[in-house]
């Protein structure tokens, strides 16, 4: 087996998007930056997000049936950096950055992303120490023009033209 | 729910890295192209990979008790399209391409590849029409200087410098 810190290389190296997953509505607003997001099935239509059992964004996401997967665009660095945690903002405090509002199911949804998919919960595993979520998506809303932030080697990347 | 047009919009603006999953040796070895492999944890090191139930690629990997995954760099979309069929080369023939070898479970290794994750299979699940496997990871070998080959917007991009 390898060890962690070669892991954590390995990880480092592979290229993700990366969003703020939102649930709740009012003050209960809570939002986390996470980049194990993917596509799972197209039927129905459905992300997996996945996160460490033990970490703060588990205990608010695992066990609310409708969440919101925002992707970020190139541009916002900033917000991935407020729903990350790395500015000390906590709970519905974070959303005084963004401009927020909802589709479908009434989780926060950022305005100016590059998409958003509101889903419900369809199925919810716990594997290996990790809670993974799988989303169906009921609304969306995409800007198909813009490019995308990524995260590779430890830093914001963006896509060459 | 959304339709599955709109789904197949929203993944493609979702930046990924691109992998081969290969298992097997010999005349016996099986490589396809994936774009959905994820971290999974670091406690044991594992990565997660899923494939459609019902596609070549599961058949050929659900059952194997070893697997690599070789995510390509940025100047391997010849290697990407052979291991995705573009090309019409099937099974055994695909490995023409590329320079192979092999680190602890006998699993074909990409020897140019950006990064090789050899795994071993840790979990399965059925999700959703998803085959979905969690391989530890046993061994690795990773080129942190280079850069990694992006699918995005339904083309190969790269990372800006």
């Amino acid at each position: 087996m390898i060890n962690r810190d070669a892991f954590r290389s390995c990880m480092a190296l592979m290229p993700a998007a990366v969003h703020i997953v939102t649930t709740g509505s009012g003050l209960e607003r809570i939002g986390v930056t996470a980049s194990s997001v993917a596509s799972f099935s197209d039927d129905p239509p459905s992300v997996i997000v996945s996160f460490a059992e033990n970490s703060a964004s588990a205990a608010a996401l695992k066990d609310s049936p409708t969440f919101c997967v925002n992707m970020l665009r190139a541009e916002e660095e900033g917000l991935a950096d407020v729903f990350a945690g790395r500015t000390g903002l906590r709970g519905v405090d974070r959303f005084a950055h963004g401009h927020w509002d909802a589709l479908d199911t009434g989780c926060p949804t950022l305005q100016s992303a590059a998409m958003s998919l509101d889903c419900e919960l369809l199925d919810r595993k716990f594997l290996a120490g990790r809670v993974v979520l799988v989303g169906k998506i009921v609304a969306h809303r995409i800007d198909e023009a813009c490019s995308p932030l990524v995260y590779q080697g430890r830093s914001y990347r963006r896509l060459a033209a």
